[in-house]
């Protein structure tokens, strides 16, 4: 068999063994990044594509276009303008989940060799989909306010990249958020050094304290940020609806791209979300997913307190992910180990690396255990964790 | 703006814009490639949709895996069963739709500057997708009995390519079949040569006349085909749900690969397809599907009776496409455009040969309009055709 040369250095086996060991039965779970299972408008969302597909089938069942059904990219303009971003139709493209809109920048702009910046740690799923159109992904140093942008314009002097890749709130691994101030000189490095911003925000309606910040794009006064948006946290990953905003040569692009991928997303994925949404019922719905996620993010955030001082965490205002780092850059790999066979499972931090370092960090992800699961889980960890330290 | 050169070579402009005439009010479509928009299981589809919701809700909105549910996997090992093919589940991947089939056959195995054969002419969408990964796309001739297997060998042996593509049944755009002693050959050639097979079959139960033929993969005893099938022909392309079959480690890749893409296709798509085969209703909607799509072939068939004698067209046997081939190399393209001029559209046949030629050769879609829409356009296209000769 002769693959091609992409894959060559894209395993991601490391993480596919540790999400095989939730099927494990009685696993509690503080490893994926899935919204809790209560958490969907199953009812409201049956009635509506009821409804769809007896009113409208013949529309909802036939083929689509490429960047979208009209209606929903109304509903994206809209919600992107509460964010305080300006948007056209030309500069919208429905994506199958923000991970389309994370494979189309690669496809659309990296050529291989080509250096991409990133938060060091950053969402794995984007390392991989880099990895695999061949780039180069360097590590950009970040702390509680995000990526540090001092260290960015220095790395695009270094480096010349093809663009910046970042996730500005409640960030994936870390649940950090950037704050305002470094929003605004991203924006101004990376236009001065012609360098493109990817934008990756699939979890900022996910707040529980503190006031919300506005998207780096609503700083973007250039069309220098390709802005993703994701339905998955807030109605249903299962559905596969996302979107991106961007310059429209860029959109044209992905189009091209998504044309070769899956020609479209699913119409009565895309129809059940554009009414979802203007049913009106969707400010409810996260007021109530984030009451149960905050109690959650609570219940984690206090058991932690009775974790050897040494070990710090980060108090995410949001998300679904507590970060730690343990002290001396123990390791967290026996932790791993011991944790899982005790029943408890979570990602070691390591694998967020672009360069494979941060072996004294781990994720913590709290959406989806329950709350008792989460009181028995910790307790479980904390002796793990005095027990390796 | 950087994009990746791997974008160079693809515009994809040319059909686009014949694509952007359909919308003018009016307008009879021979262009697409659409189901009859009577033609879907709506009332069915919605039924199944609002019990999955309320019933399984929980599951059916949150993520799934890469590779596609277990259930799905069983219908469709049960689908290929029946066409002569064996398949475990290891050897399954759920697709979103056989766009993405032929899509992650060239990004797991195209390098750039690769050869790639296909029948000429051949579906273009997979000839801009393979464009995507900078394959060369070499044709293949063919006749009335598919591809030619000399002409095959011959074009293995000059250009020692990455796989062939293959259409082998209701071809897009011909409307052949190939025969199967050709299929059979096929398989010995490729894998003599260590050449693997991308079969795409997304046609072969829109049958109207004549005997089942069995897939070119019943043939293949050593994993050597890759297999698509589509949903989008006998339920609906709007779910956007097909599969593959091939070799395990073929099927990792892909697995790899989809990751990027869309992490997974629509759980409610893929269980709507699941509960809809199972319900048993199928058959008896292909059978009326069927009945649908032979009478407006034998409307566009017997039409084309009353052509000039010297133009050829293929009689399909199935799926939804007749095929065109004017005299003395006579040019479909001032006949395009008068035909569009007088509210009738089709695809000039041009566009469906890797190098461009084929330029008196025309594709007919008789599955979308009405039949009185087939008896009035092809009075318009004889009309225009007469004018033109």
């Amino acid at each position: 068999m002769k693959f091609a040369k992409r894959l060559d250095n894209v395993s991601g086996s490391a993480i596919r063994a540790i999400f095989a060991l939730l099927e494990q039965p009685g696993m509690i779970s503080f490893a994926g990044g899935n919204p809790a299972p209560d958490c969907f408008p199953n009812d409201d969302v049956a009635d509506i594509a009821h409804k769809l597909l007896h009113k409208n089938g013949s529309a909802v069942l036939q083929y689509g276009g490429t960047p979208g059904a009209a209606k929903l990219k109304d509903v994206v303009i809209d919600m992107a303008k509460q964010r305080g971003i300006a948007a056209t139709p030309e500069q919208v493209i429905i994506t199958s989940g923000s991970t389309q809109g994370i494979g189309l920048a690669a496809k659309s702009l990296i050529n291989p060799g080509d250096v991409i910046l990133a938060e060091s740690p950053t969402f794995i799923g984007a390392l991989q989909t880099f990895l695999t159109y061949e780039a180069d992904v360097k590590g950009v140093k970040m702390d509680e306010h995000g990526m540090d942008i001092d260290a960015l314009e220095a790395a695009i002097i270094a480096h010349n990249p093809k663009f910046v890749y970042t996730i500005p709130t409640f960030q994936n691994p870390t649940g950090r958020t950037m704050s305002i101030e470094r929003r605004a000189k991203m924006v101004q490095v990376c236009e001065k050094h012609g360098v493109l911003i990817l934008e990756d925000d699939p979890y900022c309606d996910l707040r529980y304290s503190g006031d919300p910040v506005p998207p780096i794009k609503s700083f973007d006064k250039t069309d220098n940020v390709i802005y993703l948006m994701s339905f998955s946290k807030i109605i249903s990953p299962g559905l596969r609806v996302g979107a991106a905003i961007a310059d429209p040569r860029v959109i044209a692009k992905y189009n091209v791209c998504k044309q070769g991928e899956d020609l479209h997303t699913s119409n009565l994925s895309q129809e059940i979300v554009t009414a979802y949404v203007n049913s009106g019922k969707l400010h409810k719905h996260i007021a109530k997913i984030n009451a149960v996620y905050k109690a959650k993010r609570d219940a984690m955030l206090a058991k932690l307190k009775s974790f050897p001082d040494s070990i710090k965490y980060t108090v995410p205002d949001g998300g679904l992910f507590i970060w730690l780092d343990l002290p001396n850059g123990a390791d967290a790999m026996p932790i791993f180990e011991n944790a899982v066979e005790r029943g408890v499972a979570f990602v070691p931090g390591t694998h967020f690396y672009p360069d494979g370092s941060g072996k004294s960090t781990m994720r913590l992800n709290f959406s989806m255990a329950s709350l008792s699961q989460i009181d028995e889980g910790m307790d479980i960890l904390k002796a793990v964790v005095q027990e390796n330290m």
